[in-house]
């Protein structure tokens, strides 16, 4: 048996989700607190390795004792871990629900069937002081019409291509064929500018790359059209630049069956 | 001629908004980026001395040189210095627009003739990460009828009374009577719980108190009655907690005239 949780984090002040002994990271944040909460020590595996200063409205955890008779270690009702896990957690991670899962083969991050990201940018002359680590400060009014732009050119990412263009140079993945659902612009009701992407899996910095595509078409230095021609190219060079991390949030994770997460 | 800017700050960083020699302060980052952007010392002065740790959306500070002999000081159109002012301000300041007054009896506390501060409270059990300090994490649900009640105590603050029971212990004003014109309590659409007062003036930790007093109220242990008896008591142990700097945020002030930002 596993545990599964749902939770939130603002990435800020996170050496990003993976374990590092030096740096404070997610993982080392949660498997530290949860082994407390537990009473012995834990394993924590997540849906995702996010990079430092990315964050997450919307993470899956999968919880396990390090020990294998470790017996009757799930002690807490379910519905009532985010309570117990909130009272110790510092206040940039939250539990937001938890849900137990039988099925042993079930891996947060292996069995994912689409993750949603969104990447917000404040256009702003003036930016939003509460907004900064939560956005992308372009500093440059974008136009109905450019949304209207960088929109169609997002819907170009839909469907199964090879997005090299999109992956950080270095890279060591081989295969970058990914099959993207849904893609999209808009401007949100608070006024920042939303750039959402669907896929069954992403790149390392294919979101943030994606967004940096999105500014050029915003500046009329690629069409629309244009970004068919990026993704094409096989090529790094051919993309726009890697966005900050602080606009990019982790807000959506599915798996084969539906989670129907407890807290009460 | 007084330059006035329309600000937002967020106080997480700040020692409050008054200058100190050693320590970050809105006041002393102000003064010393706009002596910058205009080429010679300039004074600035604030509506309010918001603490440490306070936010504020709208926020209105009067500009002028330090020389009496400074000319044609003035050398950016009003229209543009958002844009000037950002492109050097740290990013927890931000001009949202500029205003000249020619009025020198003007000053941007003494001729207020409003001020409305919003206190927000996130009362779930799995807090937002991402609000964490611009609210107070209470922890503990709030019902409807809990809200309505503090709705209902929160109006009868509205009025002229003497709300010294809503003053830090020690504070040196002797006269505590303010004006309160209106103060209501919501939850807004983000699920938070907003308590907003607007006042000719407010005393040292009055929301917070009177914030503190509506949590008492929420806990059924003061009814929406007894909040006339505790500002009747004039003694600050009659009401509530002093709660925390982070809830609290500047939303609102007016002046006898209406200021056209401006800001291009």
């Amino acid at each position: 048996m596993k545990l599964l949780l749902k939770i939130a984090f603002d990435g800020t002040e996170f050496h990003g989700y993976q374990f590092q002994p030096s740096h404070r990271t997610v993982q080392g944040t949660l498997t530290e607190t949860l082994s407390e909460l537990f009473g012995e020590p834990v394993n924590v595996t997540g849906c995702s390795r996010t990079d430092s200063g990315v964050h997450a409205s919307y993470f899956v955890a999968a919880i396990e004792p390090k020990s294998e008779d470790s017996g009757d270690w799930l002690r807490i009702p379910p519905s009532k871990i985010h309570r117990a896990a909130n009272d110790l957690l510092p206040r940039d991670i939250s539990v937001l629900g938890a849900f137990p899962v039988e099925d042993t083969d079930f891996h947060p991050r292996y069995s994912v069937v689409s993750k949603e990201y969104v990447y917000r940018i404040d256009d702003s002359l003036a930016p939003q002081p509460f907004m900064r680590n939560y956005v992308y400060a372009h500093r440059r009014p974008i136009s109905d019409a450019e949304i209207s732009d960088m929109d169609s050119a997002a819907q170009r990412f839909v469907g199964k291509h090879d997005f090299t263009s999109y992956m950080a140079a270095g890279s060591k993945i081989t295969d970058a064929e990914r099959c993207v659902y849904s893609a999209s612009v808009k401007r949100n009701s608070a006024g920042l500018i939303e750039f959402r992407v669907c896929a069954d899996g992403f790149l390392y910095n294919m979101v943030r790359i994606m967004a940096g595509t999105m500014i050029e078409v915003a500046k009329g230095r690629l069409s629309p059209a244009d970004t068919d021609k990026v993704t094409e190219a096989k090529n790094r060079e051919a993309a726009g630049e890697t966005l900050p991390p602080s606009g990019l949030c982790l807000c959506k994770v599915t798996y084969p069956f539906e989670i129907g997460w407890l807290a009460d």
